[in-house]
């Protein structure tokens, strides 16, 4: 028997028993959630909305619509859409019905969605989970739900202008969401086959060697090569022409000088690519963003469905052990070498061919976007915050009372704050004692109390206490009218 | 053959089909979403985040934290909690290891939460999509993938306080939505069954009667009187005794009669709910929201888990057909009467008992909490603002040109206002005409264009057109330093 064979009857068994009422009719549950998922605690939500914010913000501020998607799509959407990595995908069970499988990604159903609706022009973000039945690395930030937040430009336009765009746009997050120096790799579909055709890979192999040439930043090139002769029967002369030029790195430069490559400039593709790369570079100047982005040969992200240019963005930063490593999310790819991990934190490229894969007429929608590697974030942040008091609730004062027997005072004060705008709690107690409030506040970073006494109430004010400083201000207290004092004072 | 079978065996075959490549490559798929569920466009985003920004407003206004949990459960973690309801919940395929369903609510998952984390105490929020195999009706916004928006409390606390909230928070919301006027009714799990008790209801048949009256406000009085006798055996004596009480509404004096109702009173269930109640009316007095409160005994919802106070929002609006009718999700149910709908919008109560379902000692978290009904809001929404243009972009302006051969002019220009967090968009055209980069404008309701010239350029300026008045104002320009003026003109 095998690992997951035994939880599943162990499951099954659990259910049988649960089913007859088991233990006296307290039912022993495995208390967990779904191997590979998380719950987000107020604290992760809070560093998760401060991330989304701040990504959100940038689509915006680029003119960027949204949209969503249902969680499941019908299992047919699917197929044929992920190659090798379709046995990842999670079907539901047949009860009846259409059959139905959770998204992968949220580009398959953006083309769905497209073609769909015949939309030829749009520029959307969506930011939602997605589901892999990948083996989860829950401590390295791989995830079995995860989130993927994906920038997506469609339509038919100039050459290189919206995938300029997606680089600035991942430049604009990453820096900042500052999570310390990165880099953004580049490079282009054609000119990776152009590479494979001049090389001598037969045309069959394009796909193989592309997904082994993608293992070269988590393997060595020895190792590579290796792969490349062995197990995919590639001449060692070819492989060793290719390890030639997946040692390439540069800018525009690199781009012009490979355009006169006796061997490459055979390749119509490669010239394409290559007269677009340069394209590419002569916008990112114009951004001033060509410090952080490097043309490397050696990339080659996985997915089938990238047509053009591809990059992906990597942080350079040395993490500590405990690492949380990269998420593998969106074919980002991660590499560890010694300890030191560098994290892939951000990808896309361009797919042209997708759309038409849905259309009954294959009329094709021209698609660039990016994908931010959100969960590699979030394992970044909560590592950055750990220390840290991290406040979850925005609540600006507490009601509190000096007394007993002040709760309908404490109930009335509290509403007109609300209805105010303030942000304000009371204890749900009749007579909670000071100290317990005071501690409320100190516990949950509630920065104002508003303390009632019999005193104070007689003489128509509110004592008001900064809890850091302790400084104590008399207001006045008039349950409506002096409301706006109240207000400015916090 | 039924229909199901039919889209199944459909499913199938089209799916081989797609394997096999058919139509040369090119293979037709069905182009739509999951039966129930539906995308949400660029318009329809628009208005829910308007939504979502007023609810979660005062959610963070009464100090709630948020937590978010997994999509799919164990399926034993959902087994047992939804009665007969059960068989909406979907499965996911057994593909090895755990079996998974998806959530049917966000209640039990926050139960599944308190236990597995041993939390006793927190008032939190969670916007979520959940899932149930009903039979969907699109058009009346009832659907298998659908938000809910839950606010509750957990914790061992004064009795009716968190409760009070609860309704404080339903009043807030649904008056800063401006949906129109609407009424909360109240009732209480232990008035229900007390009731039950004295008009010679037996035990065992309590939740089924209470299911019986919970269709009080689809069905009239007669039908159900008939379903209560005829269906569930009940005499009709005991019937026509119910029959009294749940014709009943009031406040604070129904609640105080009720208290000396010779019968009513001697059930010590029912006069627990009845003091509690009276409890409330004095706090929601207090939060002066008694005017859209009724106490109405016929309040009786449906799920199993609820053991003191219950609620639900209703609209009092008539609808114009075609009218999207009420969603009837977490229980809360809908009314139609000849045309006119009524429609439940929020609703909820006290479920003491389920975090300790949980429990391996049955350890009890007192809970009390409420869930917008936010489909129902959104078609109302989308309703009222269906002949509105709604802006689905925030983009301040348009960078264009009024020559050819000024892109670069157009993307330097682009990333200064990007990168000083103004939302700027330019068209991805080398070339475009000055016209359509101006129409874009009044499509997509972005209020200013920069427009460049040769001229101008020469001149250091930017001509800064206000697209609805027309006014042009001749800005400096020069690209850093005179930033600053342009952002303070947008």
């Amino acid at each position: 028997m095998t690992v997951s064979q035994i939880d599943e009857e162990v499951a099954k068994l659990l259910e049988l028993k649960a089913q007859l009422g088991g233990d006296d009719g307290k039912q022993t549950f495995v208390l967990k959630t779904a191997k590979g998922t998380r719950d987000y605690n107020p604290k992760q939500m809070a560093i998760r909305e401060k991330v989304f914010n701040t990504i959100v913000s940038c689509f915006k501020r680029h003119g960027a619509e949204t949209i969503d998607t249902p969680v499941f799509e019908l299992k047919e959407t699917l197929t044929g859409k992920y190659g090798e990595d379709s046995k990842l995908i999670y079907d539901l069970k047949d009860q009846g019905g259409e059959l139905l499988s959770l998204r992968y990604d949220l580009t398959v159903p953006f083309a769905r969605y497209l073609a769909m609706n015949k939309i030829t022009n749009i520029k959307r973000y969506h930011i939602a989970k997605v589901y892999r039945r990948d083996n989860p690395a829950m401590t390295r930030g791989r995830y079995r739900e995860f989130y993927q937040c994906d920038f997506d430009i469609a339509g038919q336009y100039d050459p290189m202008i919206p995938d300029a765009e997606c680089l600035k746009i991942v430049y604009e997050i990453l820096s900042e969401l500052d999570l310390g120096d990165f880099h953004i790799k580049v490079n282009d579909r054609r000119i990776l086959d152009g590479m494979f055709a001049v090389c001598g890979v037969p045309d069959e192999k394009f796909r193989t060697i592309c997904s082994t040439v993608d293992k070269l930043d988590k393997m060595l090139w020895e190792d590579v090569k290796n792969e490349m002769v062995k197990e995919k029967g590639l001449t060692e002369e070819a492989a060793d022409q290719i390890g030639e030029y997946v040692s390439m790195q540069g800018g525009m430069d690199l781009a012009e000088r490979l355009l006169h490559d006796p061997k490459l400039s055979q390749s119509k593709q490669a010239c394409a690519g290559l007269t677009d790369m340069k394209q590419l570079f002569s916008y990112l100047q114009l951004f001033q963003i060509t410090d952080k982005v490097v043309f490397d040969l050696s990339l080659a992200r996985g997915l089938d469905y990238y047509t053009g240019v591809i990059y992906e963005a990597v942080l350079c930063q040395t993490l500590q052990a405990p690492t949380p490593a990269p998420a593998e999310q969106n074919g980002a790819v991660s590499g560890e070498e010694g300890g030191v991990s560098v994290g892939s934190v951000a990808g896309g490229g361009r797919y042209d061919g997708l759309v038409g894969m849905f259309d009954p007429k294959g009329r094709k929608v021209p698609c660039v976007g990016v994908s931010i590697g959100i969960e590699r974030i979030f394992s970044i942040m909560e590592q950055k915050l750990s220390a840290e008091k991290v406040r979850t609730t925005e609540t600006q004062v507490l009601v509190a009372s000096a007394q007993k027997n002040l709760l309908e005072e404490r109930l009335r004060l509290t509403a007109e704050l609300w209805n105010a705008g303030i942000k304000a709690e009371l204890l749900y107690k009749k007579n909670p004692k000071l100290l317990t409030q005071l501690q409320h506040c100190e516990e949950t970073g509630i920065p104002l109390v508003a303390i009632l006494g019999e005193q104070e109430l007689k003489d128509g004010v509110v004592k008001v206490r900064n809890v850091a400083t302790r400084e104590e201000v008399r207001k006045l207290y008039k349950f409506a009218a002096e409301i706006n004092k109240f207000v400015s004072c916090c």
